[in-house]
Parts: C-alpha cells; sequence; structure tokens
C-alpha cells in the first residue's frame, strides 16, 4: 500500500493500515514512497502521472513555489507535454483536482437511509475519509492549500466545494428541510474548518483523536445543523447584543 | 474612514460604514486607499508600515509571491531595513500577525455574562467582526491565506488559533464544562471554516448575507458546541456504519 494508487473516482478511498493516523500534515513526511513501474505509459497514463506529481507539489510546497519545470521533472516528463496537456499552471489544478478523484461523485452512492443521524453520519464518514485516508490526504491538503494560496485558484476551490456540497445535499433526505441550501453551506464550512484543523494545522486535540472518536464529536452538531431542529437565532434574541 | 488606521490591539475592529458587506474577497479591491501623512515617520511608524504593507500583499497575492523587495517598495523602505526590523520574510509574517492587531487579546474584554446564548453571541461576533470591517479583513486574509499555503507558515498560525481560542474560551463560562478543550477546538474549527467561507472563497448564501443574519445562523450551532448539552454520539451509535 506504499506505491501511488490511481484514484476510483466513485468511492470513497479504501482504509489503510498506517494512514489511520493524522500524526503528519507535512505531505513530504507521508508521501508514498513510489514504486516505478518501468511501463511506458500511454497519453492517459503520463497524464496522471502529471496530475499526482502536481498534487504532492502543491500539497508539499504551495501552489505558488510549484513550477511546470517542478512537476514534469516528478513525472519524468518533458515540460512541455505538460503545458500541451493543460496550457499553464492553473489549468493543472484544475484538471489534478476534477480528474485524480471526486469527492463529488462518492457521494452519489449514498445510500437511502432517512433518518438525520445516519445520514449526518454518512456525510462526515465520507467526506473525512479523503482527509484520513494517506492515499488522498496529500490531494486534498493540496486542494485547499492551493485553493486558499492564491485569489487566482480560489475560484476552482469554490466551484469543487459547492459541487460536494450539492452533492451530498441532493443525495440527502435533507435536501427537502427548510433552508436547504442555506444549512448545507454552513455544514460545509464546518466540515472544512474541522478537517484544516486537524489535518493541515495539526491543532490539539482534534489532530490526535481516533478518527472514531473525531466523528463521533462532529456527527451530532452535523445532524443539528442540517436538520430543521437546530433554528437560527430569533430576532428578538438580538437585544442583548 | 478610507485611509489606512492603526488597529487598537485590544478591542475588536470599529464598525465601518462601508466595511459592512462581504461584497468582496480581493484584498485589492477592499484595499483601503492610502492618505500618506507627509510625515517622515519614527522607526515604530516605519516598523508599521512595513507589517501593514505586507499584510495587504499577503492577502493580495499570497505568501509565496510576496517578495520583501515588494513589501518594501509598498512600504516605501529599502528592503535592507525590512531585513534589519525582521530577519526573512517567514520572520515579516510572523510580526505582522502578532502585533498588528490581537484577536486573542480582544477577547480579554469579554464582559462576565454566564448564559450560554450570550457567551456564544460574543464569541461569534467578536471573531467574525475581525473579518466582517474592511479594515481588519485583509489582514485575517492574509493570515489564513499564508498559513494555510505554506507548511513553514502552518506553525504560526496554529499558535495563534490556539491562543485566540484559549483566550475566548477562558474569558467564558464554558472553560468550566466537560471536554472543554475539546470544545473549544471543534468550535474553533467551526468558526474558522465559515469565516473562510463567507468572506475568502465567497460561497453563497454565506456570502451575501446579512452580519446579523450570518451571526443568527451561527450562534446556536456554536452555543450548543460548547456547551455540555449536545454530547458526542455514544459509541453504541456506531453500529450503524
Amino acid at each position: 500500500m506504499t506505491s501511488r494508487q490511481t484514484f476510483d473516482s466513485t468511492s470513497a478511498p479504501r482504509k489503510s493500515g498506517s494512514g489511520g493516523r493524522a500524526a503528519s500534515a507535512s505531505a513530504k513526511d507521508t508521501r508514498p514512497r513510489r514504486a516505478r513501474s518501468g511501463r511506458r505509459p500511454g497519453d492517459s497514463g503520463t497524464r496522471e502521472q502529471i496530475l499526482e506529481s502536481a498534487l504532492h507539489l502543491f500539497a508539499d510546497r504551495g501552489y505558488a513555489r510549484t513550477t511546470i519545470r517542478a512537476i514534469a521533472e516528478d513525472a519524468e516528463v518533458d515540460p512541455a507535454l505538460v503545458h500541451h496537456f493543460f496550457g499553464n499552471k492553473e489549468g493543472v489544478f484544475d484538471a489534478a483536482i476534477n480528474s485524480s478523484f471526486s469527492v463529488s461523485a462518492s457521494f452519489d452512492n449514498m445510500p437511502g437511509t432517512r433518518t438525520d443521524a445516519s445520514e449526518a453520519t454518512w456525510i462526515a464518514q465520507t467526506y473525512f475519509s479523503f482527509w484520513e485516508h494517506e492515499s488522498t490526504r496529500y490531494a486534498m491538503t493540496a486542494i485547499y492549500r492551493a485553493g486558499l494560496a492564491d485569489s487566482a485558484t480560489s475560484d476552482i476551490l469554490r466551484e469543487r466545494i459547492e459541487a460536494s456540497t450539492k452533492a451530498w445535499s441532493q443525495a440527502s433526505g435533507y435536501r427537502e428541510r427548510p433552508d436547504a441550501t442555506t444549512r448545507a453551506a454552513l455544514a460545509s464550512g464546518h466540515l472544512a474548518g474541522l478537517a484544516l484543523m486537524r489535518y493541515v494545522l495539526q491543532i490539539q486535540p482534534l489532530a490526535s483523536m481516533d478518527f472514531a472518536e473525531f466523528i463521533d464529536w462532529v456527527v451530532p452538531a452535523l445532524e443539528l445543523r442540517l436538520s430543521a431542529t437546530l433554528e437560527p437565532r430569533r430576532p428578538h434574541d438580538t437585544a442583548a447584543d
């Protein structure tokens, strides 16, 4: 399980034995060693290799400091090929976060559970699985690091988050609740903020919790946020301000 | 209110007439025009000017693409002076986020309210005020963009968030609740995630909500998260997984 994997585009990442702890936020530390296969990849293999190299570099050194040249070097291809496939660095970023794996698509398989608790559990487990497992954590880190680092890439991250939010919101019974769009956006911010705390910034005690314990903390709050049980504070309460 | 302000280090930012909307995430767009005072600043004025220029540039173009030279140029000083004061770029970042204003310190003035609703309201309003007001939004954006962009600056952001979390947690009655540290960290992730969604990525409908409406949505969830009312999911519930 230490070689690079091609991500399944329709399901959450597989569990890997050593990937179950958020022991380190550094992409460099957690980057799986590459087992070079020796095959001469065709166009599609080369394209994937470039995107994977790009994500590793974006996660590790950030978007701005990653050059087309560095990506090409890591992928062992000519820089001209990177330009040929993707145009510029923003094109690489866009393609990388859209093709390597899809958080949104993983919600398509959401089972038709119709109780708040199990739906919130499914959403939290699916989303955080991408962060928890070594094989996709670096890509999630790359996406958020790059998307937040730079106003030019913020648009791409915004679209991804909106798509992902819509995907799980539509797949669940929450879409029928009052203020479903608002609740989904608030829940999405909640999830993303916790992921950044635990996996990127490694704030304690979140970073060292077991995955199951972390999910247990998140689910009840997510459930209330998405259901209609928790209403916004009523205007008359603002007198205390 | 369009000239740069020296931030009050002990209180939340003042309201400014035009700063009450999250109309644009771009630091460039919202950057107040500088009214050059014509005075020859002393050491302390120069130092402040450098830090303010640095935050504007970090917010606008990101940490990695901001050079010492660009900071010096914006502040109208010699680059050698920037090195003299702060050593390197990381030193500028560290000083900028620690001296310009203090989110943590603003919680020292937390009134001794002892009801969950008013404490959660205070925390949410104080924290989000720094994002909401034009005069400090760019600095908050800079801190998060830079802190998340780069593993080298993540440490500085982590320390800031931990300090800020501790400050409001200690200033409130929440410190006496079970699992206070865990709850505070979870709440902190919640707040930071929502700020990134609304102010940096501008995800709808959060970005276009009135500040009061946004706070009204946040407070009940924050209150539950911090109080002992909302417990983690019990182990026996995990059978559904």
